[in-house]
């Protein structure tokens, strides 16, 4: 692993390059090359969290002095119990995952001795910028490794001296490997991204993990595809018949589990009918939980009607900004879905509301119909859609990919969270004896044969 | 179908909302529509080859006058012999193809009672820029009522009389189905297409069909995923070790088969050691066909020693230009890969040549070494890497997709010639039972299950 201060466009060609030579490496190879970055790392552990203790002088003083939260402050320590063991874990976590290059998925004998088969490869070159997280550099090392990709990595400059330390323990990892030094290589200038971002010459794919603006500006300022997502505002739909029990634990755990996270929930829609039944219950425990509730008048109607004052002074009236926004704190906006001569039809309003205003994230339906859950499932145009669960589930880990890459909102590629595969692409192999394409067709040309073979070759 | 005159804002937004009604049709209501559609085309074929006469007038005229070759006026001509027919059979075909839409592909058990499918859908809005051939507006239009996408089409001005009467007969033909009109839109104006790849909010992908410029064009222009190829700079290397009477039908075939298209091969690199054994034969065939060689220093004193003299004046000088450049016509540059210590040094010196001009379309090998044709597939980063066939076998129906929506050289979503598989994406859809996140981890949580199930539900 590099830490370059070569201009954008030699690190992006030189990580071409290097991707063509880590493309064709084995999975042991590969695989001993995360074994090398783990024993590094282990051995280089003391000047690791030296230069982090650097990285967290000034934002300490920050934090002393109210101008920094504490919860950012722990982000960016490394010495924090069980942090840099996760660190070390994570490496060896992803080492054991399946290799996912070179699995066939797809066989055709598409005439006697020409056979088709298509193999996952890897994109080439990614592009990954991510928060600052001092142990985030040796998770993306590795993801990028074991699927075979080379990356140029930009790490939030808070904890830069962490990244600069850990890249060059992984650097010197490396040359004991076949994997070349220039596959992974971390650019330290923010100036950098901007350049980079143009190489579509080069770079195969940006990922860019944070903040909404990063996302958007890459979006904006690339003509590289994006994996990732900008906002996060899920929405979950409240039917009438859904079990009352389930509707307060998903929803209090959709907004309170980790309200910063793009899986939580933002609107709750609830049909008309349930205004009485199962919203007191709901907005009680929510309330109890401090969340500040944005109600239209309906709903607000309807609380005020339930609730004991105390607890009513902490609603409010919502306004039509509140449901195209993404809170990430203790908010959350309650819309009602007017009553109507059937559950289809206000099913339909709640999809419609889903489908112009969620961020195509996730989004949860609760009720007791499977037949209303499946037309809410397929009519949600969104990567994850659920049915009496939180959207809190929407994750990598807890899906069972084993890693997360980070999830995406878009329609191509990968959608939703995304595991190593989403770090892979195909080709088609084709394998003859001569054949020409002019052989074929006509009256007098051969036939395709075009059968399906088994995905293994024949010993 | 309808043939809008609306904004191109207006027309996009129409195309979003028909395409979430038509994502939850059910298969057989997708295929009603295409056998309506089909029926409707065969009643109108008077009018349509009438419409299509009067786009042939001023191209009739051009033609006779030698401004105009006769194949182009041939591809504008629907009243040629088979093509109606092939047109209508067309959708039929597409119909009997198996439904891309609700496939499940990953089933995972997270939980007791919780469980995970990932399951393909629509994409959503297509835009598909193509050619003036009056009878690809069918084949579109089938490919995207059966992939459950909504498409907005924009076909080549030269056949816009055919296009238009085509659509209105779609557009009757769909309103006796559920497909809602507004899920096909016709736009005529080439003016629409600037404004419309803009509008990302709507569109989800741009399918440009035709010109390397259009399709350079829609990359620069385009926050839109563009899926498509701009070059087709194809690359054969002929080893010492190969076939010499397949190396001689499959450079003939990739060049001459169909010099036009993007899978013909433009450069043929040649081991030093092949150029006395090999060479001669398959320049003698190439130029029998007609084909200007033009060859670098080693391979044109090969050839001059060993064509007589009227063919050796057929052979040219190659300049650096040429190894750049995709002749599509009977041209062919041909490079000398240097003697080396070995094979593989050999191979490696193509390959980088490859992985530096090719246009990552295809790129083939010819050789009986089953070692070299493996490491070559690995290393050369295209979308398709064969072994001793030709380059033309690239192609959606040779490869036994039933029907190929275009042929791609991006490096995410879909590669290569492209099925009706490339008009999908997935969405992850978990059914619980009030199964909340804050359950799982820690010390005292509940451990994940993730146990891969059956795909098929049990019944």
């Amino acid at each position: 692993m590099s830490l370059t201060n070569a201009s954008p466009i030699e690190c992006a060609k030189a990580a071409r390059i290097a991707s063509r030579k880590l493309a064709i490496l084995s999975t042991q190879e590969r695989n001993d090359a995360l074994t090398a970055i783990h024993n590094a790392l282990a051995e280089a552990k003391e000047s690791i969290l030296m230069a982090n203790k650097c990285d967290l002088v000034s934002p300490s003083d920050a934090s002393e002095k109210g101008e920094l939260s504490q919860s950012i402050l722990k982000r960016l320590d490394l010495g924090r119990p069980g942090k840099w063991e996760d660190m070390l874990q994570g490496i060896l976590d992803v080492r054991r995952l399946e290799d996912p290059i070179g699995k066939v998925d797809h066989r055709m004998e598409l005439d006697d001795g020409l056979i088709c088969q298509r193999k996952s490869c890897p994109i080439g070159v990614l592009l990954i910028i991510f928060e600052a997280r001092p142990e985030v550099i040796a998770n993306i090392a590795s993801l990028a490794i074991k699927s075979g990709n080379a990356a140029i990595l930009k790490g939030g400059s808070e904890t830069s001296e962490s990244f600069k330390t850990i890249s060059t323990v992984i650097s010197h990892a490396l040359t004991t490997t076949v994997v070349p030094n220039d596959a992974l290589q971390l650019v330290t200038t923010r100036e950098a991204i901007q350049p980079l971002l143009q190489l579509d010459k080069y770079i195969d794919l940006v990922i860019p993990r944070g903040s909404n603006s990063l996302v958007s500006y890459c979006k904006k300022n690339s003509t590289i595809p994006i994996l990732g997502h900008a906002d996060g505002l899920c929405i979950i739909y409240l039917c009438a018949d859904a079990d009352k029990d389930q509707a307060v634990r998903v929803v209090i755990d959709s907004k309170t589990n980790y309200p910063a996270a793009c899986n939580s929930v933002e609107t709750l829609l609830v049909d008309s009918a349930a205004l009485t039944t199962h919203l007191p219950a709901v907005a009680e425990a929510l309330l109890e939980k401090g969340v500040r509730l944005r109600c239209d008048a309906e709903s607000l109607t309807a609380l005020q009607d339930t609730l004991d004052a105390h607890q009513a002074a902490f609603l409010t009236s919502a306004t039509s900004d509140d449901y195209m926004t993404e809170f990430l704190d203790l908010t959350l906006a309650i819309k009602t879905i007017p009553a109507s001569s059937s559950s289809e039809k206000a099913l339909d309003a709640a999809v419609t509301h889903i489908n112009t205003y969620s961020s195509h994230h996730t989004d949860a339906i609760l009720t007791s119909s499977s037949v209303i859950a499946d037309t809410f499932c397929a009519a949600v145009d969104s990567a994850c859609v659920f049915v009496n669960t939180s959207t809190r589930m929407a994750d990598g880990q807890r899906f069972g990919f084993g890693t997360e890459v980070g999830i995406s909102t878009n329609k191509i590629h990968a959608r939703g969270p995304v595991g190593l595969e989403g770090l892979t692409i195909y080709k088609y192999e084709v394998r003859g004896k001569g054949q020409v394409a002019g052989d074929y067709g006509g009256k007098e040309g051969r036939q395709w044969k075009h059968r399906m073979l088994p995905l293994e070759e024949p010993a």
